[in-house]
């Protein structure tokens, strides 16, 4: 039988988990690639004391496997986008195929590692970027290739999911369940990247390319985090039959491409609200085959490992095939990538959830109603609560038809103004998910 | 641009569907494949009212089509074991590659088809064969390859979906809705094939060879059907915090391969616990990822003609590549397939929903008790009716621990010889679906 030879370089979480899986199941991988898949070598600048490496060749030096004219596959798994950077375009330049879990080194650098590995010859596969061991870049590229895709969305960021699913479960705020996060090790000590949305824009940059033959554009996204959602929140959002999810959405509204990331409110009925916990799950809208839904494990060690694997069992399958014959980077060949805009937030339309602090008199509600029916806007729900003794002022929650953004913003604007209202509007996007 | 010509036979539901997606994106599907795909005839033995072919030569011999040195893909879309499998046979012969969304051709001779593709070098691609439109087939082939995978389950069958979705929700019995399945052109004029699971065990038998890498072995599943289930059932699943369903189950214990369909009680926070209507949807719990979950749409003519697509342009792709850089039809290598047995349904474990009608007297639910406990069995969960006044019978509902088929059937033997049972005891198998 042949053999594939790969490098690890990055020997941490999912450096380890991939070592684990190749190895564990190295009989079954090789009976279905047809070759053995050979660890030659691990770049790690020091060792991983939970994952020994046996007398596989460990370098301290990962450009040493890069160099390595013995290694068919480096698999970058270090993270980052500066050595990991100079990594697989050093790779790419040698001519080896790259596999990588990293997904800001592919929403932010994609457009170049892909044109250069496009004029060598060779592959990146990424499969473990985008929710962990989803095969959710695979179903975009290849399951789905028949259809146009109209619009997915996405709990791709577990850390985000496990918190808005403890605040309703438990009834527990923001700022608790984050900590207890951390201490499990979900949430990283600088949490920005997980809860503020960026972990989840990378991914959604990703996916909007596949499904939408557009390149790389993470400057695009809009990105909007958790942390300002409160429990009242999503208790009102249970009342009304919804839940709050942190989503990635990318839609083709003919006009354009929206790219957008933010807490959203769901109907509680769709699958997708029913994710809970640290999994991830994307829903993806096509125009031949309807709504499919890909959920897993988005994240940890095997579950990572698994998309890695998966590559390197795709990459080992091509490795001596025409570049003709395996699958476009970005689903759709280079020379095809479309220039389709990505629209302004400002122009997105949704529908909303609204909550204030309104004063409990007549014609409050009718002066709100006003504003938003200036402005095209009409009211589907609406609940007032009764007021509690000795305050004058109640919350008020509305969710509104969908609107252009731009609208609403303007609405709220003159909400904000009313005597009657206290404060700032809370404002939280809501969307049916309906095909 | 290169051409791709592909030949459709059978011009019903799936194969004008195919037709429909393969024209209207076809620029779409050109920018993925990086080649024309082009229907360069069609084999049907009448017109199809609903689908107008243009100028493409029709043949009312589908035989031509596998014929026709020009076709490099013949797309068998008619179903069927008789002639579907003479046309896949004789086009392999002429060195043709296949698409086929017929699961009773693969899962009754697939391990011959399979063979005589490995022989003249082509692909027999089959997607759609199973879950219609979900990528299951990929993601088991491919986006799993690292993983070992310890079980699966599968709501397989969308009529039987939808029959028990609406016993549950709107309380009605089980021949009402069929007949309304039938009339909505759900079910067939003869609903055998779906009620009665063969059209699932069709589809698991495929499911499980992927998945495990053992031949197709169509006449060793166990297939019970859901026409025996009473709203009744559904009610007291309910209370018991479980959902019915129709469930295609495969799972390697070690000993052996389990392989049956049947109706099975499930907790009703499991995502697939929540697929309705004509929805499917797959499980697969493996070594490296965990669980993840495929869903979409299980049959009808444009999600059907998705999976059909996908595999074309899979195909079109490697058209002339070698051909061990294409992944194998069973996932692993035909060399490698391994003789790991069946178990027979006797040695199958699982958990256990039994109702009985049992006289309203003090001492019977000790014997009843009694008699699990000599096989080994405890009971996990108990519900006694208040007995209506006039009845000395009531319902016993009761939810038994893990245990072997064998020794349920031999404790219910017993249970049914009660002088305090009245008619037969009820049974459904409960399986956790927990990692
Ligand atoms: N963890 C997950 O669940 C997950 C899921 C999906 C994708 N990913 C992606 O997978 C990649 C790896 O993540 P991870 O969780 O495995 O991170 P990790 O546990 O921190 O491991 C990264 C490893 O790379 C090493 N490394 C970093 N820079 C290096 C350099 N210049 N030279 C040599 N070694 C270097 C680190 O060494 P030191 O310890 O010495 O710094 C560490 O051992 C990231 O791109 C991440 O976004 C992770
Ligand atoms: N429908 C779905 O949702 C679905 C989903 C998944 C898989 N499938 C599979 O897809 C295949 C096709 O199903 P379908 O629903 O499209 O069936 P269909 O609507 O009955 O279409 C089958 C077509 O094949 C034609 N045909 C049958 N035998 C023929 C022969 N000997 N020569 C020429 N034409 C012949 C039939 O012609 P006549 O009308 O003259 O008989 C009919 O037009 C089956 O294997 C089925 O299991 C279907």
């Amino acid at each position: 039988m042949k053999t594939v030879k790969v490098g690890i370089c990055g020997f941490g979480t999912v450096g380890s988990g991939t070592f684990n899986v190749l190895t564990r199941n190295a009989a079954e991988i090789a009976a279905r690639v047809g070759a053995d898949i050979e660890i030659a070598q691990i770049g790690a600048r020091r060792d991983n004391p939970n994952c020994s490496t046996g007398d596989i060749p460990v370098s301290r030096d990962v450009f040493a496997v890069a160099e390595n004219p013995e290694i068919d596959i480096v698999v970058e798994l270090m993270g980052g986008t500066t050595v990991a950077r100079e990594l697989v375009m050093k790779a790419i330049e040698n001519g080896k195929h790259v596999v990588t879990a990293n997904k800001a080194l592919i929403a932010e650098y994609g457009n170049e590692i892909f044109a250069a590995a496009a004029e060598r010859g060779v592959s990146v596969a990424f499969e473990a970027a985008v929710a962990g061991g989803i095969p959710i870049i695979k179903a975009l590229r290849e399951g789905l290739a028949g259809n146009k895709v109209q619009w997915l969305a996405g709990i791709i960021n577990g850390t985000g999911n496990f918190i808005l699913t403890e605040m309703k479960e438990k009834g527990r705020d923001f700022a608790d369940v984050l900590a207890e996060a951390q201490a499990l090790g979900y949430a990283e000590a600088d949490p920005t990247f997980d809860v503020e949305g960026i972990d989840a824009a990378h991914k959604l940059v990703i996916l909007a390319s596949l499904a939408f033959g557009i390149p790389l554009q993470f400057d695009k996204v809009f990105t909007e985090g958790i942390s300002k959602i409160a429990p009242e929140d999503v208790n009102y959002a249970e009342q009304l039959g919804y839940r709050i999810k942190h989503l990635g959405i990318a839609r083709d509204t003919g006009k354009g491409i929206e790219l957008r990331v933010h807490p959203t409110l769901i109907p509680e009925k769709r699958l997708i609200a029913n994710v809970n916990g640290v999994m991830n799950a994307v829903l993806v809208q096509s125009d031949a085959v309807g709504p499919t839904l890909y959920y897993g494990a988005g994240a940890g060690s095997e579950p990572t490992a698994s998309a890695v694997v998966a590559d390197i069992v795709d990459v080992a399958r091509t490795l001596s095939a025409e570049p003709e014959h395996r699958v476009p980077h970005l689903a759709f060949r280079l020379e095809s990538l479309s220039n389709h805009p990505v629209l302004p937030i400002e122009e997105v339309e949704t529908a909303y959830y609204l909550r204030m602090s309104a004063q409990d008199r007549p014609g409050v509600l009718s002066k709100i109603a006003q504003i938003l029916s200036d402005e095209g806007i009409s009211v589907e729900a609406l609940i007032q609560k009764e007021p509690v003794e000795g305050q004058d002022h109640v919350p008020m929650i509305i969710l509104t038809n969908r609107t252009i953004e731009g609208k609403l913003s303007a609405a709220v604007e003159s909400i904000q103004q009313l005597d009657a209202i206290n404060g700032k509007v809370t404002r939280i996007r809501v969307e049916s998910l309906a095909g």
